[in-house]
C-alpha cells in the first residue's frame, strides 16, 4: 500500500497521491529582508537547514530554504508578515522532538526556530499556573518550579518544547491522572498568518466566552498558527510518591489489571505497560536488570495512606491476573532510574537493532478494547518477524509499538507500514483513534481520513481556508489542502 | 451604559448597535414542506412559540416563526437542509433553562426541539462513557445510570439537556474535581449547517487526529452547528461522600480559606460559597435553617480514610480563618436536601423579591484574586441598594451575582446591568472572564469583545463564515456577524 519513507514523496499515501504543490524558490528580497532584520540569526547554512528539516520520525529530512532564529512574539509576527507578503511558507521549530515528519520542509519555506524564545514569563503559584514562551521545555519549566512546590505534569518521552507540545496535543505517563496538554493549557498566545497576535483564553480555570480558540490551537500542529507562549496548568508536588513493577504471566493479564484499576476508580498517577523485549531494550540501555516479562510500572500518590489504599486495591487486582514479583522504588534515585529508563525508552528500541529506524505506532482505543487490540496486534507483529517493542501508557488506553525496520533491508519499510495499518484500522473499528498523543503531521493524514470521513476533513479544511487562506503556515500537513481552489462547505 | 432588557433591540451594545439584520418572514412553501413530513410535531402556536422564544434571562421573550420537534439526527438533517435552502434561521432549543438569550429568536426562523430525543444510545459502562441523544438530561442521564455505579458529574442547577450542556460549555458545582463539559464530552454528532451530519471525535480517552472539533462545537451555542449526540465521560460513584458546611466571620475569610485548600492541593468534590442573603433565600424557599452567615458547603469523596484527611485538612485552614459551625451531612437524604436546596438557587433568590428579574453574573477569575474579585463586588453590590444574592463555584474562581431588578421600577434594569459591566470589567482587568458557565448568548456579546479584543472575535467570525455562510445556525448571538459580506482575515 505504501512505499518507503526514505523521502516524503514516499509517505503515506494520502499525501503521495495529492503530490506537493510547486511554490516559487525563496525569494532574494525575502532573505534580503530577514537578514537585514535579524542579521545572524537568520541561515541558509546547509547543517542547520537539515537540522531543521528533520524530527524523529523515520523520514529523511526535507530542509527549509532558511532558518531564523526568533527572540519574541514581535519578531515572530515580523517574520510571518514578511512570508505573507512574499508567499512563503513558515514552519514553527521548538526541540525537534515530533515524530510524524511535523517538521519536514515539503513544500519549503521557512523554519522559525522558537527554541531562544525560553523565557518564564509568570508563574502564579497561588493560582497553580505557569506562563512560558513556546521554546521553554517541559524539563525547563520543571526545573524552574522545583523549590515551588509545584510542577507540570505533561511529560512526552522528549524534553519537547511547550509550543511543540501544544501543537501536537501531547501527553505522555502521567495523562491517566492529569489529563494531556488539551485539559491543560489555558490560554495561549499565537501569530495569525497575517501577522497579527492574539491571545485566545484568560487566566481563568474555564470559560464558556465564545469558541474555545486555544483548543482549536492545541494539536494543529503549526497549520493555523505560531503558538509563541503558553499558559498551562501546574500541580501542587504530591506529598509522597511510591513506584511498583511487577510481572504478569501474560501480556493480556496485565492489560486486564489496568482495566480494572481504571474502572474502580483508583487514582493511579501513572499506569505503563512494558512488553517483554522492551524491557529487554530498556535493561540494555539503562543498565537495569528487570525480568523479561509483560511488566507494569505503577505510580501511586497523595498521603501514605491514600497510597496503601490505592496499592492494596492495585495489588488484589494484579493478584487476581497472576501477578508476580512486585518491587518497590519509594527513595527518588531509584523512581527516577525506572522513569528516565522509561522515557528513553525510544532511544534503548533503536539501539536493539542498530542502523534501523522506527516506524512508532500510536493508537489509542477504549479501554475495554485494549486487550484485544494488544493482543491481536501482538500476534500480528509475532507473524511479521520484525523486532517491535510495545510499550503503552495503558490507563488511556493508548499504547506504542516501535517498529524497527532496516532501510537498506528491501520490504521492510513496506512491511512495518502494513503493520501500522492494520493495526490503525483495528484501533479505529474498535472506535478508537490513530493517534493518542503524536499528532498527524505527514505520517497519518491518509488515517485521519480514515478515521473521521471526508465530511470531518471537508470542516477542518473550511477552518484552515479561513484562518490561512494562502496555505503558508506549516503546509501540507494533517490533511491535503489544496489553496483557495477548495470549496468551502456546501451551503 | 444599556437600557433595560425588556426587548432585545435593547440587549447589551454590541447586540443593539448593529441592529438586528431584516430577514423575509418564513416562507409557506417551507412551512408547508415542514408539515408534509412532520406532521402536528410543527407548530406555530402561539403558546409553544413564546415558549421556545424563552429562557431563563431576564429578556421578554422573542418568539420563533414555528417550532418542530425532532426525533432523530436524521430528521434534524432534513430540516437542516429545508430551511438551507429556504435561508431559514434555526435554533436549537433542549431544556430551555439557558440564562443569556440563547434561545430568543431575534432573526426569526424555527424553533428545533430536541426534548424529545431522549434516548440514552449507549452505556459503555467498563470505558466509563455513555452515549445519549442531545435532549437527554443530565438527570434523566443519572437516574439511568443508578445502577451501574457510575455517574456523570456536571451539575447546572437547571435539569439542562446534554446537548445544551455541551452548546453552553456548561459546568457546576462538581467542576473544581471533575472539569466542565470541555473535559467531559469526548464525541458529538453534529448537523452541519449545509444538513451534513459529522461526528467530531471518537471514544477514546485522548486524541491528536486533526483539529479539535468536539471543542469548537462545545461552547458554540448552536451557531456552528446542532449538536444531536454528546458522548460523555462517565466516573465510580464515590465510594462514600461527606458534606460539611460552616460559617465565617466574613466573606473574605470564607474565600481566603477556599484559595488555600486549592493551593495545597485537597481534593474536594464540591466547594460552594454562599452569602447571608442567599442562605436567607435558601432556607426560606427549602424550608432549611441554616445561620445567615458567609457560609461554604464542602463535600469530600474517597475512601474514608481519605475523607478523613481532607476533613482534617480543611478544618485546620477553616480555623485559621475562624470558621465557626461546622455542621455535617453524611446520611444521603441529608446531602441531597443541602445540594437540592444550592441548585434551586435561582429560584429561591427570585422569592426573596416576588415580580422581579435576575440578571446573572458569571465571572471566573484566577483564584488569587477571588477575594478581592469578590469584595470589590460586595462594596459596590451594597450601593446600589439592589438585592443581590451571592454564590459561588468558589473553587474554581467563578462566582454568581443575582441582581434582582423589577421591570416596572424606572431605572432598576440600568442600575442593575451597570452593576454587572463593573463587575465583568473588574473580572478581565484580572486575568479573568466574563463568563464561566453560562456562555454568551446576546447578553454578554459586547463583553466578549472587551474580554478578547476584536482581533479574535474576527478570528470566531471566520470560523463562523466558514461552516455557516449564510448565518442561518442560531444567527445574532455570541457576536455580529454580518453575513457574507464579512471580510476574512485580511492575508
Amino acid at each position: 500500500m505504501t512505499s518507503g519513507l526514505h523521502s516524503p514523496s514516499a509517505a503515506p499515501s494520502a499525501h503521495a497521491a495529492r503530490g506537493v504543490p510547486r511554490r516559487p524558490p525563496l525569494s532574494p528580497a525575502l532573505l534580503d529582508a530577514l537578514q537585514t532584520r535579524f542579521g545572524t540569526r537568520v541561515t541558509t547554512a546547509d547543517a542547520v537547514r537539515e537540522h531543521h528539516g528533520s524530527d524523529e520520525s523515520p523520514y529523511d529530512p526535507v530542509p527549509p530554504e532558511a532558518v531564523v532564529f526568533a527572540h519574541s512574539t514581535k519578531e515572530v509576527s515580523d517574520i510571518v508578515t514578511l512570508c505573507a507578503h512574499h508567499g512563503t511558507p513558515l514552519i514553527p521549530y521548538g526541540a525537534g522532538s515530533s515524530i510524524e515528519g511535523q517538521l519536514l520542509a515539503i513544500e519549503g519555506g521557512i523554519s522559525i526556530d522558537l527554541s531562544e524564545m525560553n523565557a518564564i514569563v509568570s508563574v502564579h503559584a497561588e493560582d497553580l499556573t505557569a506562563t512560558v514562551q513556546a521554546g521553554v521545555t517541559r524539563k525547563g519549566l520543571n526545573e524552574h518550579l522545583r523549590d515551588t512546590g509545584l510542577f507540570f505534569p505533561i511529560d512526552p518521552g522528549a524534553d519537547a518544547s511547550l509550543g511543540g507540545m501544544a501543537s501536537t496535543r501531547a501527553s505522555g505517563t502521567n495523562a491517566v491522572r492529569y489529563g494531556s496538554m488539551r485539559e491543560n493549557v489555558l490560554d495561549l498566545t499565537v501569530v495569525l498568518a497575517d501577522g497579527r497576535v492574539i491571545k485566545t483564553g484568560t487566566r481563568a480555570r474555564k470559560s464558556s466566552a465564545g469558541y474555545d480558540l486555544t483548543r482549536l490551537f492545541v494539536g494543529s500542529e503549526g497549520t493555523l498558527g505560531i503558538i509563541t507562549e503558553v499558559t498551562v496548568r501546574l500541580y501542587p508536588q504530591p506529598e509522597h510518591l511510591s513506584v511498583a513493577i511487577c510481572t504478569f504471566p501474560t501480556m493480556n493479564e496485565a492489560v486486564r489489571t489496568v482495566i480494572e484499576t481504571i474502572q474502580i476508580g483508583v487514582p493511579i498517577s501513572r499506569v505503563e505497560f512494558i512488553d517483554p523485549l522492551a524491557i529487554r531494550a530498556l535493561n540494555d540501555y539503562s543498565k537495569l536488570s528487570m525480568t523479561e516479562a509483560p511488566t507494569l510500572f505503577f505510580e501511586f500518590q497523595g498521603s501514605q495512606s491514600a497510597i496503601d489504599e490505592q496499592i492494596a486495591a492495585v495489588r488484589e487486582l494484579a493478584d487476581g491476573h497472576g501477578a508476580s514479583d512486585f518491587q518497590w522504588a519509594t527513595r527518588p534515585e531509584e523512581r527516577n532510574k525506572l522513569w528516565t529508563a522509561r522515557h528513553n525508552a525510544l532511544f534503548a528500541f533503536l539501539q536493539l537493532r542498530p542502523g534501523c529506524k522506527a516506524i512508532t505506532t500510536d493508537v489509542c482505543v477504549p479501554i475495554s478494547r485494549l486487550a484485544d487490540c494488544v493482543n491481536e496486534t501482538a500476534a500480528d507483529l509475532a507473524e511479521s518477524g520484525l523486532l517491535c517493542p510495545i510499550v503503552g501508557h495503558v490507563g488511556d488506553g493508548n499504547f506504542h509499538v516501535l517498529i524497527l525496520v532496516d532501510p537498506n533491508t528491501e520490504g521492510e519499510f513496506e512491511k512495518g507500514e502494513a503493520l501500522n495499518q492494520r493495526l490503525v484500522r483495528r484501533a479505529i473499528a474498535m472506535d478508537g483513534t490513530c493517534t493518542g498523543e503524536h499528532g498527524i503531521g505527514l505520517h497519518k493524514m491518509g488515517f485521519l481520513v480514515e478515521e473521521h470521513g471526508e465530511d470531518v476533513i471537508g470542516v477542518m479544511r473550511a477552518i484552515k481556508q479561513a484562518l490561512d487562506p494562502k496555505n503558508l503556515m506549516n503546509p501540507g500537513k494533517i490533511f491535503a489542502f489544496e489553496g483557495p481552489t477548495v470549496p468551502a462547505l456546501s451551503v
